[in-house]
């Protein structure tokens, strides 16, 4: 096989470019690994004259992603635009429709239309790849589908926002609070468009789905992803968790057990000492154990340009290479409807809650608890000049239906202002 | 491709049981994943009346693994012998000629006569996998191989032999003397019957030669591992590095610079703060670092029935479904013969040594360095009641020759007993 590999790319951001310049710089390398070389024939971007920093002479330029993905003489359409619906969503059907294989970093149009898009890609024998829509330059997709394919998968958990985690870190080492946190952040581009993707969770659930259906033979299902984000951390909830010996993450956990499939995204507090706790920055973690591999930890970079662009290459070697696997690791078809569960794995909870004071009022939140059967492990109510009284809480283990009584209580008190922080502490 | 897929299972030790209680509970699961039944129609082993545990009375039994080998009625030889000479070289070497694939937890052979096997196997046409050779159940082999295909690897790290940081870190947490814990793993049963493969850094040595093959595009060459074990750590060199901030580790690092290709498998001082310094037990970590991805950290557990089966069965599982990639990740021979170099990066370094107690002796020792160009960062002369002066020096920043030239003029002082223990102090 030694006629060339011919790339259309979609979206010249951050990560086409990244993809264009590993592609010329590397040309003999990866023709060596791969034994054909790999050439770039169309590229496709909103703006044809936008320096980017490399030359794009050479390649086709399509204004129309669409057109890109149909164009004859490419066999790999590379889509790098993002959103998961329009342009990348049209292009790549397109894509399918007209026989190419597709590349793809775009978490949040797998997460979404993965399934139909997989049926499609398979109806027509080709693949669809897409190491570079969870967790960077991580090869988490190619670990979870093909290195552990011999386990069957009992949990898998992940830090897979590395803007969030940066916040986080960044909040405890500085000691400022989130606002300004999130607005170095934004400043520093570290954010969507919308932060909401970010910070909200969002952008991180698209990855859970994605990993939850490979891990269990599922269905991508975002909608069924249990999604809190961090925006309602606050800085004495990281300095308490501190003081406890663990740390605030943004984790993703997905595991299935007779009730069905749990996909949760939330802050959580984790072992400060363990892998996942001691993760700084934008680093990106993700554990996964199966029944016979135990638990394997995978961490690296979670974005940016020649990380996300090492994660397109995988998958374009592999495809040059002649390695040719089902999107979700096994046919669409075969793949199952998993009722959405809730966590039916007892934890302790952090709760933190503004109370108004009044005499009574903490032994009447004590009392929402103790109905709901959440017993209290610890509490400690700061000092204040206010009317508003900060009160955290460590309860005992108790399931999330008990929480959930337990927040009912606590709000049917009147006593305590707007709804707790309420996070798991996940002892892994 | 629903034809079964039926292998031939050589060696029904440990990881062969491991195997078949594997392919005997998952059936379904993995014909699922495959798409088509992955089957076990033959094994072999010395003993055929030892009781193992699992059945295996469906399976055709052969006391010779070459005739098991080349029977009509196996497509995949899976070689869990061991031993890189004799029975397991001779049945991989008529598995290939037989045209079956192979799949194998062999480090030994591969390091060895992996140029020659993957050779063979590239004529007939055959694969030959090897993912449980190298760190166990972490998908390191397919991470490096496939998922940063697209990077040109600079450094390969790894902590590989889970016997030797298990002895490490029971030491420094008993404060028991390595021969004392070095006969506790033996008595748990953690070390070969040669230990020598263990705390001499073969074993991890062969696995990195693999690892350095596959990242550099290299023939394997394990002659040119430069080697240390860890025999001659003292609970005063934990103690010290432990002082500074540090931990020991049995590392491997493999890098190329224009002098050739480095590899060396010694104990060196790692930051304790670091991934490679967080490692408990029998834990192994591979560090890949590529011009693209920066860094990527792998965790698992390294040795155990579970883990290693669950890396043999993912290679078993590429093979099922079709994916087939060369030994080394490229044709065999484009693999180049690399010139062994030794480090040309200055690092500082640990030395202790036994001083004489004689007047002047400390100021000998100083002035062989000096005369060397090393100079000395730290030093510490510990109390003594004998002849013999226990001394602990760190020095700056120096190459491996300076160092070589500094142990030269310590041995003609005349007043070192014996040989320094030095180790590398490596920053990462």
């Amino acid at each position: 096989m030694t006629e060339p590999l011919r790339l259309g790319i979609a979206g010249l951001g951050t990560v086409g470019v990244g993809v264009v310049r590993i592609i010329r710089r590397q040309a003999e390398l990866l023709e060596a690994r791969t034994g054909r070389p790999v050439v770039i024939t169309a590229v496709s971007a909103r703006d044809a004259t936008k320096d980017r920093g490399v030359s794009l002479s050479s390649y086709a330029w399509e204004t129309d992603p669409v057109a890109l993905a149909k164009r004859d003489d490419i066999d790999v359409f590379v889509e790098l635009m993002g959103g998961h619906e329009g342009a990348a969503k049209e292009a790549t059907e397109a894509a399918l429709a007209a026989g190419k294989d597709v590349v793809t970093a775009n978490k949040a149009l797998l997460a979404i239309h993965g399934q139909a898009l997989a049926e499609q890609a398979e109806a027509a024998g080709r693949v669809i790849r897409f190491e570079a829509a969870v967790a960077g330059g991580i090869p988490v997709i190619k670990s979870l589908t093909e290195g552990l394919a011999g386990n069957e998968i009992t949990r898998v958990m992940g830090v897979m926002n590395g803007t969030c985690n940066y916040i986080l870190t960044r909040m405890e080492h500085s000691g400022l609070p989130y606002e300004t946190v999130f607005k170095e952040a934004d400043d520093l581009g570290y954010l969507e468009a919308d932060p909401t993707l970010d910070v909200g969770g969002i952008d991180a659930g698209h990855k859970l789905a994605l990993l939850a259906a490979i891990a269990f033979g599922t269905k991508p299902a975002f909608d069924d992803v249990q999604l809190e984000g961090i925006q309602r951390i606050a800085i004495e909830d990281i300095r308490h968790a501190a003081d406890m010996g663990f740390r605030i993450k943004l984790l993703g956990v997905a595991q299935t057990s007779a009730r069905g499939l749990e996909q949760r995204m939330a802050p959580c507090l984790v072992p400060a000492n363990s892998p996942l706790g001691q993760l700084e920055g934008g680093t990106n973690m993700v554990v996964i154990e199966g029944d016979a591999v135990d638990q394997i930890v995978l961490r690296g970079p979670g974005a940016g340009e020649g990380p996300t662009a090492s994660a397109v290459l995988g998958d374009i070697c592999d495809i040059a290479r002649g390695l040719r696997i089902a999107t979700f690791g096994q046919p669409a078809a075969t793949l199952q409807e998993a009722p959405s569960a809730m966590s039916g794995l007892p934890a302790p909870y952090y709760l933190r809650m503004a109370l108004q004071d009044k005499p009574g009022a903490l032994a009447k939140v004590a009392a929402a608890l103790g109905d709901a059967g959440v017993s209290i492990d610890r509490m400690r109510q700061y000092g204040h000049s206010e009317t508003i009284a900060p009160v955290l809480i460590v309860t005992h283990k108790c399931t999330s239906a008990m929480l959930d009584d337990a927040l009912a209580g606590l709000a049917a008190t009147g006593v305590v202002d707007g709804a707790p922080v309420a996070l798991r502490i996940e002892e892994l």
